[in-house]
Order: structure tokens, then C-alpha cells, then sequence
């Protein structure tokens, strides 16, 4: 994996001398994006492309090449890929569709790209793919923009849709391996390359099909080990798998059975889209939760009961709280208040102020040997009533206490940015639902599970 | 319920005679909001409070007064309603907590209120109320800020958490009742309120626990009609429904019960949270959906896979296109694309551009006799890849060709924007996930049942 995701050179087949807008020029992409290497684009109706001398054919380069990216019509991409083994080219992107994703003569000409691959010892990614990702060496060759930041979030994905739209489903990429079609390179060697680099903590992976069931299973039981892997396995229903056999020419498989295997290797299994961005921001900045008992701190009690109602339905439950954590918020109540878990601490705001009940309840909840992590139910307000914002204070009681998870759910006008406040120094992560804020602390229970299982605590 | 929405005179009994942020005034944010009726404000130690003169009691005031909103101490509630049976008041909100949702003092305080409605006529609302806001009336009794915007959305909740965290649940409200412990007015009340007002198109129901459940049902069977009907039943879970008896007083009941006979008589039945404000906006802008046949139209292969599982999920169908649907997108294909439902339009967009390629192949599926509903898969890109966005383009076919709904799901890095921009003429919606798609697609296929059922098409 290392000439595609650390190449030094780089030849660009089949590049365009169109640029800007509308042109999909990967070669204008990748200067941008900052890559430092040799560019060496090859097109037979040029001479210079984006102020870089082009070649006819690879051939022409006489330059050590580690990766070609090769986005010319399905018809000539086996001989340019024998032509890549001659010129000794260690790595090869196959962009383009119209493989086994396609008809049988793409399936015939993906075979074949198979083949070369397995006699030449050429590797080759795709096809149809946008390639790779790399933030932490200023490398892409994704013709879509990209965002750049570092972040040791691993990606394997067999579509450019997690790349395009990485804010719905990672948020960012810190290194992205598009396998596509997966003639050669599949989920096996990107998952390895990625569960040996110590700059990544989470993998998550977009499968459709899977190859090499055994292997993988092997693989990822070691990996999840040291690191949380993540799987959005899409597909489950009949029509999705057809699907998937149509988009990638990947077998689907059998939902049923890898779902089994999977999760009994520790990995988390995803099944809606939309919760592999939940998955990927907790298991990466929040620490893993002992038990199922949880503390919920609310200013409003219909709240506590729908994140009750949910916390039952993802396996979780609401934490008995002991005596002193009740009677340090009795302190702050009216007399009359019924004090409990879900904890209501709006009568105590009312009384003492936003900043004073919310630290003590925090505070309170997470020295209690009885909670295993938290839920803060908290307002984001207009501008005129930010004394009810306590995302600072909560921030400033979680950094002292820093061992149990911490979830936030903010509602009104304002909750977005607030919940951006909260998040800021990576001590308490929001979510936009209270279902999402009980299915991302069920996840950190049971990668708390594995490690226990595994020793690694 | 007149007085409470519509009144023309307001008594404010235990108004506060601090303003600004911090105070919670509601008598300074009903100004604010914009109530053009008589405000006489009642406390003892004042006789003037915010330029207007303060009286001593209720009784002292000595003119016609609709509705009185008593935010005072629970001891002194019941002799403050005495008061205002005897000054001739209509209808009374009690904001403060401390009643069936506290100790068994606040029972019988609670208790005592009922009974004051039943004997003497005068119809309370709360305790433990925001009260209620109406946007075609500028008038609000709510201490927290509200936002101002005419929309055709009715509102039933049991906590201010609605009002507030309106962005959560309905977006907007334009009449809101909050009916909190419900010691008096309750969800008949309400509900034949907003059922027999001609502003409101869509009701959304928050709701803990249910006194008159006969009285309730036969009312939702009618209301259901003629607009459709959203309850979001809360306190499913066994910690669930203890919080529910503790927060507001009331018995959350039997949830599966409650399911059962609610979801015969046709109301949208919502058990998450973050599913009201999707089912509102749903419900209010789409048109129904006569059948579960859904056409997809994606720029991704793999988010049609993802697709088609949550169709699957949410009891819907991929539809099978007609020869001539697939005829017209395949004339913009490259010969060895395998074109079907979902249809995968980027290669016909690599060749003939954005606009083209999206429009034709969504005025087809319209089109198409197969076809029910169409779910839109669109690009939110960056700015200077705007040639992506088909937000203008897709209004103006659905414009033409109004019978099905489009809904759409958005990635890339501005997909919020161009939801918005999707969603500016409420032609089409767009959803946060493709789960939230399909999900709100079946719940307008379920809307068409009851109005198929009733005659009503």
C-alpha cells in the first residue's frame, strides 16, 4: 500500500488539458492538494500539461515511477497496464467505470487487470474508484476536491461517496483507500496498511462485498485489539445486494452470516447510513464506558424520559444514583422536587443559576461508583440568554474528571453552534438526537467489552 | 380554548420586576412578541412594571380580563384561581412546577385546581406550562424567547422542551399549546382546537400520558380526515414511564396499547426523537404517496445500495422502471452502462453535463406509471463545483409533474446549503439521512391509506 499512499512519482494517464471548473482534472487536484513528488502526465496530444513537460506513453518517462493513475477509456487499460509492468511501475490506479461493474466485457477486461496483477506483481486499485487519500503527506488523487486535516481517522470505502461526502458519513478522512471494484487491492491489504499505521486510531470501512472472508475476519479480530474498526456493511436488502452486485460487480454476500462473524471479532457493526459519523467521532474522542448505567443531567423532564425510552432500546439503562450525588442536587432544589435519575436540575438553575447546578450535577455523577457514563440534556440559547450555555463549565469539570463518557443533546435555536462549543477541546462529543446520543454510548460499552476480552485494559 | 389563544385582555400574576436577560419576564417577551391586547400586571410590591401600572391582586383590577397567567409560589395558586373565578376570568395558566410532578402536597394542589375547573367554569391550563404561543396572533405566554413565523404547524406538547427546542421537533410552530400536568385542558381540548382551525394543516402531538383515552381516539379518528395527525408517544420504556408519572404527574400508560388503537385510527405514530420535525415538514409540503414503487435517481451506485436497504427497512419498493424511463436515461449512457432502478446517472453526467442528465431522467421517472415516489440522491458541492448543484433545475421538472413526491438526500461539503436550496419552494425535501428518506416516504404512503380509506382522494 505504501506506492499508493506515499508515492515519491507519479504518472498521470489519460490526463485532460482541460482545468478548472468542470474539467475533473485529477493532475490540477493533486498539485493543489500540495503533493510534493514528481508529476509526470502522459498524453499523446500534448507536449506540456499544467506547465509540466507530458509524455506519449509511460515508456517515455525513463524515470522511476512508483504509482500511475490511469483514467482513459476501459478499452485501452490493459495495455497500458502491461505497459506499467514494463516500465517497472510499482502501483496503478484504475479510475474509470465500466468493469464488473458493467457488462461482460467489462468483466472480461476486469479479469484481466486481475490476472496482470497476480503474474506481474503489479498491484493495481479500482477500477472505479477516486483512489487514495492521504492528509498526513499531502497526497490525493480524487478528481472531487478534497478537505484537508489531519485527523487519524482511516477510511476503506468502495465508492468515491465517502470521499465526496465525508462530512456525512466520517466527517474527515486522514487517510482514504477507495478499493472500488477491488481487481487487486481489497479491504485485506488496506485494512492491514491502515491497522499497522500508528498515525491512525479509527478505521471505519464502507463494504458492499467481501472476497476474502477468512483472511478478513483473521485480520480484524487482531486489529480491533489495538484500534476501533468500524463496518458499514450495505446490501442487507435483496434489492441492496442486486444493487451491489450491479455497482461494484462485488457479491454482497450474505448479510446474516458476516454480520454474525463480524461482530463476534469485536468490530462495530453499522446498518443505517448516518451513524458511521456518530461511530467515528466517539470511539475516537471519548474514553469507553465500564457498564450499561448511565446518568442523564436535564433541564427538562419530558427529555429525560425520551432519552430513558432510548437508552432501554439500545441495551443501555439508567444508572441508580447513590445517596450523596441525590442530596448534593437536593441542595440545590426546591424542597418539593422528586430527585432521580433522569436528574432535573432545572428547578436548581431557576434557583441558583445555569453554571452552579450543571457543574455540581456533573461533578456529582461522575464521582458516583454507580455511573458508568453521562448524558447532558442542555439548551442552546439566543445570543441574549448565553448564560444558559454551560458548555465551558461542563468542559472545565470533564477535563478534571476524565474517565467516563460524557454525551451532550442540545436543543433550540441555537443548538448547532453550541454543540460545536462543546465538542471543542474533544472532552464531550453532541448529537443531534438523543437515539444517536444512546447508540453512541451503547458502542463504547462494548468496545469497552473488547478490550476487557482482550486484556488490553 | 379561545381565551387562551385569542385573548383580548391578560392578567400576569406574579410578574417579576426584573427584564432583560436572566429574568425570564414573560410579561417583557409577550411585548416583545408583539400582543396588541391589555396587559395588567399583578404584584403586590409594584404599581408599575414595565411602563405599565401594577395592581395589588386580580380583583383590583376591575375590567373584563380573558386570560389570567399566574407564575406565583404552589401555595398561593389555589386562593390566585379563587381570585379569579371571582374577578370573572376565563381561562387561567399556571406556569410553575412543584404539583402531580412533585410530592404528594403538590398533588393535592393540583388536585384542588382540578376541582375549581370542574365547579366554577374557570378552564386551566398547566401546571408545569410554558402555556402557549400563536403566531397568527402574535401572543405567546412563554418566559422563554419564541420564534415568530406564520406556519400552518399545531403544536400539543407536555413540555416547554417543544417550545424551546422547537428546531428539534416541529422546526416551527405556528399555534402551540403546552398542556404540561394537565390538571384541567388536556389533549381533547386541545387537539379539537387545532383540528377545527383553518390555519392549521398538520398537528403534532407530543405526548406522556393520556387521561381521556375513548374521547381521545374518536377525536383523532375524525381529525385525521382532514389533516394528518403526528404523536410522538413518549415513555415506552419501563424507566421511561416512571420518569413520565414523575414529570408530569401523569400515567404514561400502556404503550403498546396506546399504539395499537392510535395507529388504527390513522395518525403518524413517531417513537424516536428527530422523526417529528422530518414527519411535520413531510406531512405539511409533500404530496401523498398512492403505492410503495420508488424510483431512485443517485450519482452513486453505492448510496443507491444504501437506499434500497432502508426502502426495504421502511416497507417500501424499488420500482421497476418502464422500458421507456430507462430508454430515455440509457440515450445519455455510455452503451455498456447497466442502467435499472436505482438509476445511476454519473456516467450520463461525465457526458452531458449535470442539468441535462438529472432533469431527464427525474421528468421521467415522474412520469412513469411504475413509479410512486422518487428519491433524489444530490451532490452539495463546493463553490466552485456549483455546475453540480441541480437544486434549481430539479424544482423547475417538479414544478411541471406535482403528483409524486421527490424526496432528497444531500452529500458533500455544502450539503446543508443546498438542502435548503432544495427545499426553498417546499417542491422537494431533503432529509439528513437516507434512512430519514425512506422513513418519510412510507409515512406518506401510510397518509394515503387513510385518506384512500375515507374517501377523501
Amino acid at each position: 500500500m505504501k506506492y499508493f499512499m506515499e508515492p515519491e512519482s507519479v504518472a498521470l494517464i489519460g490526463i485532460s488539458r482541460k482545468s478548472g471548473p468542470g474539467s475533473f482534472n485529477l493532475m490540477e487536484n493533486m498539485i493543489r492538494f500540495g503533493f510534493s513528488g514528481k508529476i509526470f502526465p502522459v498524453n499523446p496530444n500534448s507536449t506540456e500539461i499544467l506547465g509540466r513537460k507530458a509524455y506519449p506513453d509511460i515508456k517515455a518517462i525513463n524515470e522511476k515511477i512508483d504509482l500511475a493513475v490511469i483514467s482513459t477509456p476501459r478499452e485501452t487499460t490493459l495495455g497500458i497496464l502491461e505497459d506499467c509492468v514494463v516500465a517497472g511501475v510499482k502501483a496503478a490506479i484504475v479510475v474509470n467505470q465500466g468493469f464488473a461493474d458493467a457488462d461482460t466485457v467489462g468483466k472480461a477486461l476486469q479479469q484481466g487487470m486481475s490476472e496482470i496483477a497476480k503474474k506481474d506483481g503489479l498491484r493495481i486499485l479500482g477500477p472505479n474508484t477516486l483512489g487514495v487519500i492521504n492528509n498526513y503527506n499531502d497526497f490525493t488523487t480524487s478528481f472531487m476536491p478534497m478537505t484537508k486535516e489531519q485527523v487519524p481517522i482511516g477510511l476503506i470505502c468502495q465508492s468515491g461517496i465517502f470521499f465526496v461526502g465525508a462530512r456525512e458519513f466520517s466527517r474527515n478522512i486522514g487517510k482514504g483507500i477507495d478499493i472500488g471494484n477491488a481487481c487487486d487491492v481489497g479491504f485485506c491489504d488496506a485494512l492491514k496498511y491502515l491497522g499497522e499505521d500508528p498515525e491512525i486510531r479509527v478505521i471505519a470501512i464502507h463494504m458492499e462485498g467481501l472476497n476474502q472472508g477468512k483472511k478478513f475476519l483473521e485480520l480484524a479480530e487482531k486489529i480491533v485489539k489495538e484500534k476501533p474498526v468500524i463496518i458499514y456493511k450495505t446490501g442487507s436488502s435483496e434489492r441492496g445486494a442486486e444493487a451491489a452486485i450491479s455497482h461494484s460487480g462485488s457479491m454482497a454476500g450474505n448479510y446474516q452470516v458476516y454480520m454474525a462473524a463480524l461482530k463476534q471479532t469485536g468490530v462495530i457493526f453499522i446498518e443505517k447510513d448516518g451513524q458511521m459519523v456518530h461511530a467515528v467521532k466517539t470511539l475516537l474522542n471519548l474514553p469507553t464506558m465500564k457498564g450499561d448505567r448511565v446518568a442523564v443531567i436535564t433541564f427538562s423532564g419530558a427529555a429525560g424520559i425520551m432519552i430513558s425510552d432510548s437508552l432501554e432500546r439500545h441495551g443501555l439503562k439508567i444508572a441508580s444514583l447513590s445517596p450523596e450525588t441525590i442530596e448534593s442536587v437536593a441542595k440545590l432544589s426546591p424542597e418539593w422536587m422528586p430527585l432521580g435519575n433522569p436528574l432535573d436540575i432545572w428547578p436548581a438553575v431557576m434557583l441558583h443559576g445555569t453554571e452552579k447546578a450543571y457543574s455540581m450535577a456533573l461533578e456529582a455523577v461522575l464521582k458516583d461508583r454507580n455511573v458508568d457514563g453521562v448524558v447532558c440534556v442542555a439548551i442552546g440559547p439566543e445570543n441574549e440568554f448565553s448564560f444558559l450555555d454551560v458548555s465551558e463549565v461542563l468542559k472545565g469539570v470533564r477535563e478534571k474528571l476524565p474517565d467516563k463518557p460524557v454525551a451532550a443533546w442540545i436543543y433550540g435555536p441555537n443548538s448547532g453552534e453550541i454543540g460545536e462549543r462543546f465538542e471543542s477541546t474533544k472532552k464531550i462529543m453532541a448529537y443531534p438526537t438523543l437515539d444517536a446520543v444512546s447508540w453512541s454510548l451503547s458502542i463504547l460499552k462494548d468496545r469497552h467489552e473488547v478490550l476487557a476480552r482482550n486484556g488490553k485494559l
